[in-house]
């Protein structure tokens, strides 16, 4: 086994890879690649992935592209610990929670998140003010499914590493000089969503956890959900 | 066991879910809702699936939305026939046609025939014509993929169903009257697609699979992909 993960600072589907290969206790070769020096888009990376995304992982000589298929990967290839649930019925729920995430909980987020991070806020405000019910809704609902801890089973499993991963995402966005006039109203967490902030201090729990925050964002000050000021 | 399915007629995501209960042969009851007569909207459907969405999958009490996860549990509770692979490097491999097709195909295929399938294309029909070449190198990339009759190890799974119902999708809308006159060109396929017509007449061969087309279909002319003419 010789793990090599080829991902980017900031990217949320590489983060989620980071979380799994740190909650898998598996070691591996990190390849952090510049999207602003272009570096997945030379042809040996594109030899790797041909859309020039990532995260990609290798594992000898297998390329796995797609985070949630290199998280699929890794489940049954690295069965311990499990994140994708240990009965049937709970590999349907995790994938459940995955699957409303990307169908659901990302559109929104990005609606709101996205023009703050990449500067066009100065175009899309409208947009990011319409886009906020939803993301609040969205919250509202994160907050009743983690009401145990965790999303499903009382355990860690690939559905808190991409709810926690999204939510990184537009606490960043929220947090960011450019959005404070917009007062979103989604940081600090703890008023409206106390079970998100505890649920996501169980993820912040993971041993060698702080050594998957994107690397950029050690510049500045870092909106933990689970901080509470 | 006791499986019951709630879908619609031209879902392409509950298209999935009978596929790929024909491929492992499991009997089910079946909820053909009404999408115009607002039947995904009932109170009832509702408490099994608050966004209000199919296919949604009961077996016994257990309840399963999004489509995907519904594949994922029906594989693990019910192994045979395989869906995602007989080893991890199948599994990663399925997963990532299957996530291609969620991130890449699907958007790309469902701006040309959203507009066609549900009248909006005196709107769009400029962004119509802008996401084609997008549709086509899709069609291209599939073409490669599924040289040797599936996408993954020589055997249908997964990424076959889910690959298969975003081409129907397409076809659907590009043989309709509305978009006749856009000569999008991507049906007949034999011309520059034949592995992929080759590939489409493997599904169609499925035991069974002649009961998985949308309902709605039967009253006109099927363009089928295998079909030549």
């Amino acid at each position: 086994m010789s793990i090599e993960l080829y991902w980017g600072s900031g990217s949320t589907p590489a983060w989620r890879i980071l979380l799994a290969l740190a909650a898998k206790k598996l070691p591996f070769t990190s390849h952090l690649l510049s999207f602003s020096k272009r570096e997945t888009r030379t042809p040996e990376f594109l030899a790797l992935n041909p859309r020039g995304k990532v995260p990609t992982l290798k594992d000898g000589d297998l390329v796995i592209n797609e985070s949630l298929a290199i998280l699929a990967y890794l489940d049954r290839a690295y069965p311990e610990v499990p994140l994708f649930g240990r009965t049937a019925a709970e590999t349907g729920a995790v994938w459940r929670h995955v699957m409303e995430f990307e169908s659901h909980g990302n559109p929104v987020i990005g609606a709101v998140a996205r023009p703050i991070l990449f500067g066009t806020l100065a175009d899309d405000e409208a947009k990011v003010r319409e886009g906020l019910p939803a993301v609040i809704a969205e919250l509202d609902g994160l907050e009743k499914n983690v009401s145990d801890g965790f999303l499903v089973g009382g355990a860690l499993s690939a559905a808190d590493l991409v709810w926690f991963c999204g939510l990184q995402q537009l606490l960043r966005a929220a947090t960011r000089p450019a959005a404070a006039r917009l007062e979103l109203g989604v940081w600090p967490m703890g008023a409206r969503w106390p079970a998100i902030v505890r649920w996501a201090a169980n993820i912040e729990a993971l041993p060698g956890y702080d050594a998957t925050i994107p690397p950029h964002w050690l510049e500045g000050d870092i909106p933990s959900p689970s901080r509470t000021s």
